[in-house]
Protein backbone atom coordinates (compact mmCIF):
# COMPACT_ATOMS: atom_id res chain seq x y z
CA UNK A 1 0.00 0.00 0.00
CA UNK A 2 1.21 3.50 -1.05
CA UNK A 3 0.18 6.80 0.18
CA UNK A 4 1.18 10.17 -1.08
CA UNK A 5 0.60 13.90 0.40
CA UNK A 6 1.11 17.19 -1.61
CA UNK A 7 -0.28 20.66 -0.60
CA UNK A 8 -1.16 23.39 -3.56
CA UNK A 9 -0.60 27.15 -2.71
CA UNK A 10 -3.52 29.39 -3.61
CA UNK A 11 -3.98 33.16 -3.97
CA UNK A 12 -6.94 34.45 -5.82
CA UNK A 13 -6.82 37.98 -7.44
CA UNK A 14 -10.62 38.33 -6.36
CA UNK A 15 -12.27 37.85 -3.26
CA UNK A 16 -14.55 35.52 -4.84
CA UNK A 17 -13.35 33.01 -7.39
CA UNK A 18 -13.50 29.64 -8.72
CA UNK A 19 -10.14 28.00 -9.56
CA UNK A 20 -9.78 25.13 -11.96
CA UNK A 21 -7.20 22.90 -10.15
CA UNK A 22 -7.59 19.63 -11.84
CA UNK A 23 -4.43 19.24 -13.85
CA UNK A 24 -2.97 19.82 -10.33
CA UNK A 25 -4.27 17.22 -9.02
CA UNK A 26 -3.74 15.12 -11.99
CA UNK A 27 0.48 15.64 -11.33
CA UNK A 28 -0.06 14.81 -7.50
CA UNK A 29 -1.61 11.45 -8.89
CA UNK A 30 0.71 11.03 -10.97
CA UNK A 31 3.91 11.78 -8.81
CA UNK A 32 2.23 9.32 -6.33
CA UNK A 33 2.51 6.31 -8.29
CA UNK A 34 -0.80 5.18 -7.42
CA UNK A 35 -2.41 3.38 -10.22
CA UNK A 36 -5.81 1.88 -7.96
CA UNK A 37 -6.97 3.65 -5.14
CA UNK A 38 -8.61 7.09 -3.89
CA UNK A 39 -7.71 10.49 -4.02
CA UNK A 40 -8.64 13.02 -1.23
CA UNK A 41 -8.54 16.48 -2.60
CA UNK A 42 -9.90 19.14 0.05
CA UNK A 43 -9.70 23.21 1.29
CA UNK A 44 -7.81 23.70 4.47
CA UNK A 45 -9.18 26.57 5.62
CA UNK A 46 -13.22 26.85 6.53
CA UNK A 47 -14.08 29.64 3.95
CA UNK A 48 -12.89 28.00 0.88
CA UNK A 49 -14.07 24.71 -0.87
CA UNK A 50 -13.08 22.20 -3.16
CA UNK A 51 -15.79 20.66 -5.48
CA UNK A 52 -16.16 18.85 -8.93
CA UNK A 53 -18.38 20.19 -11.84
CA UNK A 54 -17.83 21.94 -15.04
CA UNK A 55 -15.34 24.03 -17.22
CA UNK A 56 -18.13 26.99 -18.34
CA UNK A 57 -17.34 30.52 -17.41
CA UNK A 58 -21.12 30.96 -16.84
CA UNK A 59 -21.76 28.53 -14.71
CA UNK A 60 -18.85 30.17 -12.26
CA UNK A 61 -20.91 33.06 -12.57
CA UNK A 62 -24.25 31.76 -12.09
CA UNK A 63 -22.77 29.59 -9.27
CA UNK A 64 -21.20 32.96 -7.48
CA UNK A 65 -24.70 34.60 -8.20
CA UNK A 66 -26.52 31.86 -6.52
CA UNK A 67 -24.47 31.61 -3.79
CA UNK A 68 -25.03 35.21 -2.77
CA UNK A 69 -28.51 34.70 -2.69
CA UNK A 70 -28.28 31.69 -0.49
CA UNK A 71 -25.65 33.43 1.20
CA UNK A 72 -25.51 36.98 1.15
CA UNK A 73 -22.87 38.99 2.95
CA UNK A 74 -24.45 41.25 5.59
CA UNK A 75 -23.37 42.40 8.59
CA UNK A 76 -25.18 41.11 11.20
CA UNK A 77 -24.05 37.40 11.26
CA UNK A 78 -23.08 37.45 15.02
CA UNK A 79 -19.48 35.80 13.76
CA UNK A 80 -18.97 39.34 13.41
CA UNK A 81 -18.97 39.92 16.57
CA UNK A 82 -15.09 38.57 16.54
CA UNK A 83 -13.85 41.59 14.25
CA UNK A 84 -14.64 39.20 11.28
CA UNK A 85 -16.63 40.34 8.20
CA UNK A 86 -16.51 36.98 6.56
CA UNK A 87 -19.65 35.53 7.89
CA UNK A 88 -21.28 34.74 4.54
CA UNK A 89 -17.67 33.00 3.57
CA UNK A 90 -18.31 30.40 5.83
CA UNK A 91 -21.81 29.58 4.74
CA UNK A 92 -21.11 29.66 1.12
CA UNK A 93 -17.83 26.94 1.54
CA UNK A 94 -20.90 24.76 3.38
CA UNK A 95 -23.33 24.59 0.36
CA UNK A 96 -20.03 24.07 -2.28
CA UNK A 97 -18.58 21.66 0.10
CA UNK A 98 -14.87 21.25 1.29
CA UNK A 99 -13.44 18.30 -0.28
CA UNK A 100 -13.67 15.52 -3.07
CA UNK A 101 -12.82 12.28 -3.47
CA UNK A 102 -11.93 10.72 -6.35
CA UNK A 103 -11.44 7.38 -7.78
CA UNK A 104 -8.05 6.62 -9.31
CA UNK A 105 -8.22 3.48 -11.76
CA UNK A 106 -5.52 2.26 -14.12
CA UNK A 107 -3.32 5.60 -12.66
CA UNK A 108 -6.12 8.42 -13.83
CA UNK A 109 -8.37 10.26 -12.43
CA UNK A 110 -11.89 8.48 -13.06
CA UNK A 111 -13.53 10.80 -13.99
CA UNK A 112 -17.31 11.27 -16.37
CA UNK A 113 -16.79 13.31 -19.65
CA UNK A 114 -17.33 16.67 -17.73
CA UNK A 115 -15.65 16.36 -14.33
CA UNK A 116 -13.35 19.17 -13.06
CA UNK A 117 -12.16 19.87 -9.95
CA UNK A 118 -12.64 23.29 -8.80
CA UNK A 119 -11.34 25.74 -6.06
CA UNK A 120 -13.70 27.69 -4.55
CA UNK A 121 -12.47 30.77 -3.03
CA UNK A 122 -14.76 32.86 -0.68
CA UNK A 123 -12.34 35.06 1.40
CA UNK A 124 -9.38 35.25 -0.95
CA UNK A 125 -7.09 37.57 -1.68
CA UNK A 126 -4.49 36.11 0.65
CA UNK A 127 -2.43 32.69 1.02
CA UNK A 128 -4.41 29.77 1.37
CA UNK A 129 -3.40 25.50 0.93
CA UNK A 130 -5.42 22.61 -1.10
CA UNK A 131 -4.45 19.05 0.55
CA UNK A 132 -3.90 16.21 -1.73
CA UNK A 133 -3.95 13.01 -0.49
CA UNK A 134 -3.52 9.73 -2.34
CA UNK A 135 -4.01 6.09 -0.92
CA UNK A 136 -4.23 2.83 -2.91
CA UNK A 137 -1.44 0.73 -4.77
CA UNK B 1 -4.43 -4.12 -0.07
CA UNK B 2 -7.67 -4.62 -2.93
CA UNK B 3 -9.65 -2.28 -4.84
CA UNK B 4 -12.60 -3.41 -6.70
CA UNK B 5 -13.90 -0.66 -9.72
CA UNK B 6 -17.72 -1.23 -11.16
CA UNK B 7 -20.62 0.97 -13.04
CA UNK B 8 -23.95 1.41 -12.44
CA UNK B 9 -25.84 2.70 -15.46
CA UNK B 10 -28.89 5.35 -15.18
CA UNK B 11 -31.51 6.03 -16.80
CA UNK B 12 -34.16 7.74 -15.32
CA UNK B 13 -37.89 7.97 -16.56
CA UNK B 14 -38.32 11.66 -15.34
CA UNK B 15 -36.28 14.58 -15.81
CA UNK B 16 -36.34 14.72 -12.18
CA UNK B 17 -36.01 11.84 -10.44
CA UNK B 18 -34.55 10.00 -6.66
CA UNK B 19 -33.79 6.36 -7.39
CA UNK B 20 -32.64 3.96 -4.69
CA UNK B 21 -29.37 2.39 -5.86
CA UNK B 22 -28.48 0.66 -2.14
CA UNK B 23 -28.80 -3.09 -3.11
CA UNK B 24 -26.83 -2.26 -6.53
CA UNK B 25 -24.13 -1.03 -4.31
CA UNK B 26 -24.26 -3.87 -2.02
CA UNK B 27 -23.65 -6.10 -4.52
CA UNK B 28 -20.38 -4.35 -5.97
CA UNK B 29 -18.88 -4.74 -1.95
CA UNK B 30 -19.63 -8.32 -1.78
CA UNK B 31 -18.18 -9.06 -5.47
CA UNK B 32 -15.16 -6.92 -4.16
CA UNK B 33 -14.80 -9.46 -1.00
CA UNK B 34 -13.58 -6.49 0.61
CA UNK B 35 -14.20 -7.44 4.28
CA UNK B 36 -13.01 -3.65 5.65
CA UNK B 37 -12.37 -0.63 4.42
CA UNK B 38 -14.43 1.86 2.04
CA UNK B 39 -16.40 1.92 -0.98
CA UNK B 40 -16.95 5.50 -2.35
CA UNK B 41 -20.18 5.82 -4.44
CA UNK B 42 -20.30 9.26 -6.90
CA UNK B 43 -22.05 10.72 -9.61
CA UNK B 44 -19.82 10.81 -13.01
CA UNK B 45 -21.74 13.31 -14.50
CA UNK B 46 -22.27 16.88 -13.31
CA UNK B 47 -26.40 17.29 -13.02
CA UNK B 48 -26.39 13.84 -10.89
CA UNK B 49 -26.01 13.40 -7.48
CA UNK B 50 -25.54 10.46 -4.82
CA UNK B 51 -26.17 11.03 -1.32
CA UNK B 52 -27.74 9.16 1.78
CA UNK B 53 -31.03 9.93 2.89
CA UNK B 54 -34.01 7.72 4.19
CA UNK B 55 -36.83 5.53 2.12
CA UNK B 56 -39.67 7.52 2.08
CA UNK B 57 -41.95 8.12 -0.99
CA UNK B 58 -42.98 11.69 0.73
CA UNK B 59 -39.14 12.73 1.81
CA UNK B 60 -38.03 12.11 -1.83
CA UNK B 61 -40.77 15.15 -3.03
CA UNK B 62 -39.98 16.86 0.02
CA UNK B 63 -36.18 17.14 -1.71
CA UNK B 64 -37.75 17.73 -4.85
CA UNK B 65 -39.92 20.48 -4.15
CA UNK B 66 -37.34 22.04 -2.18
CA UNK B 67 -34.91 21.93 -4.44
CA UNK B 68 -37.18 23.95 -7.05
CA UNK B 69 -37.40 26.53 -4.51
CA UNK B 70 -33.39 27.10 -3.75
CA UNK B 71 -32.57 26.38 -7.46
CA UNK B 72 -35.62 27.45 -9.62
CA UNK B 73 -35.53 26.48 -13.63
CA UNK B 74 -34.67 29.71 -14.63
CA UNK B 75 -34.44 31.09 -18.35
CA UNK B 76 -31.21 33.48 -17.23
CA UNK B 77 -28.83 31.64 -16.24
CA UNK B 78 -25.48 32.20 -17.72
CA UNK B 79 -24.64 29.03 -18.45
CA UNK B 80 -27.59 29.06 -21.34
CA UNK B 81 -25.56 31.15 -23.43
CA UNK B 82 -24.07 28.21 -24.36
CA UNK B 83 -27.38 26.33 -25.54
CA UNK B 84 -27.60 24.61 -22.80
CA UNK B 85 -30.96 25.05 -20.60
CA UNK B 86 -29.93 22.87 -17.28
CA UNK B 87 -28.55 25.48 -15.39
CA UNK B 88 -30.94 24.28 -12.09
CA UNK B 89 -29.74 20.76 -12.31
CA UNK B 90 -26.09 21.93 -11.64
CA UNK B 91 -27.21 23.87 -8.64
CA UNK B 92 -29.35 21.10 -7.11
CA UNK B 93 -26.74 18.56 -7.36
CA UNK B 94 -24.40 20.91 -5.91
CA UNK B 95 -27.02 20.81 -2.72
CA UNK B 96 -27.06 16.73 -2.81
CA UNK B 97 -23.64 16.22 -3.45
CA UNK B 98 -21.56 14.35 -5.80
CA UNK B 99 -20.29 11.29 -3.73
CA UNK B 100 -20.62 9.41 0.01
CA UNK B 101 -17.83 7.50 1.28
CA UNK B 102 -19.21 4.62 3.20
CA UNK B 103 -17.61 2.59 6.17
CA UNK B 104 -17.13 -1.34 5.21
CA UNK B 105 -16.83 -3.45 8.70
CA UNK B 106 -17.26 -7.22 8.53
CA UNK B 107 -17.93 -7.39 4.51
CA UNK B 108 -21.26 -5.03 5.07
CA UNK B 109 -21.79 -1.21 4.35
CA UNK B 110 -21.69 0.04 8.07
CA UNK B 111 -24.74 1.76 8.15
CA UNK B 112 -27.15 3.07 10.89
CA UNK B 113 -30.89 2.22 10.74
CA UNK B 114 -32.10 4.20 8.09
CA UNK B 115 -29.16 4.87 5.89
CA UNK B 116 -29.80 4.45 2.23
CA UNK B 117 -27.93 5.32 -1.06
CA UNK B 118 -29.60 7.32 -3.59
CA UNK B 119 -28.59 8.62 -7.46
CA UNK B 120 -30.40 11.81 -7.54
CA UNK B 121 -30.69 13.04 -11.50
CA UNK B 122 -31.68 16.46 -12.40
CA UNK B 123 -31.35 16.73 -15.88
CA UNK B 124 -32.11 12.73 -16.94
CA UNK B 125 -33.93 10.88 -19.24
CA UNK B 126 -30.51 9.85 -21.15
CA UNK B 127 -28.15 7.12 -20.06
CA UNK B 128 -25.07 8.52 -17.23
CA UNK B 129 -23.37 6.13 -14.64
CA UNK B 130 -22.33 6.12 -11.25
CA UNK B 131 -18.76 4.80 -10.22
CA UNK B 132 -18.32 2.74 -7.30
CA UNK B 133 -14.87 1.95 -5.68
CA UNK B 134 -14.10 -0.13 -3.24
CA UNK B 135 -10.47 0.01 -1.44
CA UNK B 136 -9.71 -2.50 1.40
CA UNK B 137 -8.82 -5.57 2.24
CA UNK C 1 -2.76 -2.05 5.50
CA UNK C 2 -4.47 -0.89 8.91
CA UNK C 3 -8.19 -0.63 9.75
CA UNK C 4 -10.26 0.36 12.89
CA UNK C 5 -13.63 1.08 13.91
CA UNK C 6 -15.09 3.41 16.62
CA UNK C 7 -18.46 4.93 17.22
CA UNK C 8 -19.19 7.87 19.26
CA UNK C 9 -22.51 7.90 21.06
CA UNK C 10 -24.48 11.54 21.07
CA UNK C 11 -27.51 12.62 23.08
CA UNK C 12 -27.72 16.55 22.42
CA UNK C 13 -29.71 18.43 25.20
CA UNK C 14 -31.58 20.32 22.30
CA UNK C 15 -33.04 19.35 19.73
CA UNK C 16 -31.05 21.55 17.64
CA UNK C 17 -26.96 21.83 18.40
CA UNK C 18 -23.84 21.67 17.06
CA UNK C 19 -21.03 19.58 18.64
CA UNK C 20 -16.59 20.05 18.91
CA UNK C 21 -16.23 16.33 17.87
CA UNK C 22 -12.59 16.96 17.04
CA UNK C 23 -10.72 15.31 20.24
CA UNK C 24 -13.39 12.17 20.54
CA UNK C 25 -11.74 11.61 16.63
CA UNK C 26 -8.22 12.63 17.22
CA UNK C 27 -8.63 9.68 20.18
CA UNK C 28 -9.49 7.08 17.20
CA UNK C 29 -6.93 8.06 14.76
CA UNK C 30 -4.45 7.67 17.81
CA UNK C 31 -5.94 4.47 19.14
CA UNK C 32 -6.26 3.35 15.23
CA UNK C 33 -2.12 3.29 15.17
CA UNK C 34 -2.69 4.54 11.33
CA UNK C 35 0.04 7.06 10.04
CA UNK C 36 -0.66 7.97 7.23
CA UNK C 37 -4.17 7.37 5.52
CA UNK C 38 -7.81 8.25 5.62
CA UNK C 39 -10.43 8.91 8.27
CA UNK C 40 -14.15 8.58 7.51
CA UNK C 41 -16.69 10.43 9.89
CA UNK C 42 -20.21 10.27 9.40
CA UNK C 43 -23.16 10.76 10.81
CA UNK C 44 -25.35 7.01 11.29
CA UNK C 45 -28.49 8.82 10.99
CA UNK C 46 -30.47 11.07 8.04
CA UNK C 47 -31.40 14.13 10.45
CA UNK C 48 -27.90 14.64 11.96
CA UNK C 49 -24.28 15.71 10.05
CA UNK C 50 -20.62 15.50 10.18
CA UNK C 51 -18.57 18.39 9.31
CA UNK C 52 -16.30 20.82 9.74
CA UNK C 53 -15.80 25.03 10.22
CA UNK C 54 -14.37 27.04 12.69
CA UNK C 55 -15.13 26.68 16.72
CA UNK C 56 -16.91 29.79 17.51
CA UNK C 57 -20.18 30.43 19.16
CA UNK C 58 -21.42 33.24 17.20
CA UNK C 59 -20.58 30.96 13.97
CA UNK C 60 -22.34 27.91 15.41
CA UNK C 61 -25.86 30.40 16.00
CA UNK C 62 -25.42 31.43 12.21
CA UNK C 63 -25.32 28.00 10.99
CA UNK C 64 -28.52 27.33 12.85
CA UNK C 65 -30.34 30.74 12.12
CA UNK C 66 -29.69 30.58 8.64
CA UNK C 67 -30.48 26.23 8.21
CA UNK C 68 -34.08 27.47 9.32
CA UNK C 69 -34.18 30.12 6.90
CA UNK C 70 -33.33 27.21 3.89
CA UNK C 71 -34.88 24.52 5.18
CA UNK C 72 -37.30 25.61 7.37
CA UNK C 73 -39.69 24.08 10.31
CA UNK C 74 -42.78 23.31 8.50
CA UNK C 75 -46.05 21.34 8.92
CA UNK C 76 -47.12 20.97 5.45
CA UNK C 77 -44.05 18.45 4.45
CA UNK C 78 -45.17 15.53 3.10
CA UNK C 79 -42.85 13.40 4.84
CA UNK C 80 -44.94 14.27 7.59
CA UNK C 81 -47.85 12.24 6.34
CA UNK C 82 -45.74 9.47 8.12
CA UNK C 83 -46.31 10.73 11.60
CA UNK C 84 -43.12 12.52 11.31
CA UNK C 85 -42.47 15.78 12.07
CA UNK C 86 -38.98 16.15 11.28
CA UNK C 87 -38.86 17.10 7.66
CA UNK C 88 -37.23 19.96 8.00
CA UNK C 89 -34.22 18.06 10.03
CA UNK C 90 -33.75 15.99 6.79
CA UNK C 91 -33.21 18.92 4.55
CA UNK C 92 -30.73 20.72 7.07
CA UNK C 93 -28.37 17.29 7.45
CA UNK C 94 -28.62 17.62 3.80
CA UNK C 95 -27.26 21.27 3.41
CA UNK C 96 -24.36 20.69 6.19
CA UNK C 97 -23.22 16.82 4.73
CA UNK C 98 -23.30 13.45 6.51
CA UNK C 99 -19.70 12.82 6.11
CA UNK C 100 -16.43 13.93 5.95
CA UNK C 101 -12.73 12.30 5.12
CA UNK C 102 -9.59 13.79 6.72
CA UNK C 103 -6.22 13.07 5.64
CA UNK C 104 -4.16 11.07 8.30
CA UNK C 105 -0.24 12.27 8.24
CA UNK C 106 2.57 11.41 10.35
CA UNK C 107 -0.17 10.14 12.77
CA UNK C 108 -2.07 13.62 12.74
CA UNK C 109 -5.52 14.60 11.46
CA UNK C 110 -3.48 16.55 8.40
CA UNK C 111 -5.75 19.85 9.11
CA UNK C 112 -5.56 23.54 8.34
CA UNK C 113 -5.01 25.99 11.18
CA UNK C 114 -9.08 26.33 11.97
CA UNK C 115 -10.56 23.10 10.86
CA UNK C 116 -12.37 21.40 13.56
CA UNK C 117 -15.00 18.56 13.36
CA UNK C 118 -18.63 18.83 14.54
CA UNK C 119 -21.89 16.92 15.02
CA UNK C 120 -24.58 18.99 13.83
CA UNK C 121 -27.76 17.61 15.17
CA UNK C 122 -30.86 19.18 13.96
CA UNK C 123 -33.52 16.23 15.80
CA UNK C 124 -31.86 15.94 18.61
CA UNK C 125 -32.21 14.93 22.74
CA UNK C 126 -32.04 10.88 21.79
CA UNK C 127 -29.29 8.70 21.44
CA UNK C 128 -27.80 8.63 17.57
CA UNK C 129 -24.33 7.58 16.70
CA UNK C 130 -21.42 8.48 14.27
CA UNK C 131 -18.71 6.35 13.19
CA UNK C 132 -15.22 6.88 12.60
CA UNK C 133 -13.28 4.30 10.26
CA UNK C 134 -9.51 4.77 9.92
CA UNK C 135 -7.86 2.85 6.73
CA UNK C 136 -4.53 3.52 6.19
CA UNK C 137 -0.55 1.77 7.46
Amino acid sequence: MKTYTDYLWMNTKQEKEIVNITEQVREVVKASGVKEGLVLVNAMHITSSVFINDEEPGLKQDFLAWLEELAPERPDYKHHRTGETNGDAHLKRTIMGREVVVAITKGELDFGPWEQIFYGEFDGQRRKRVLVKVIGE
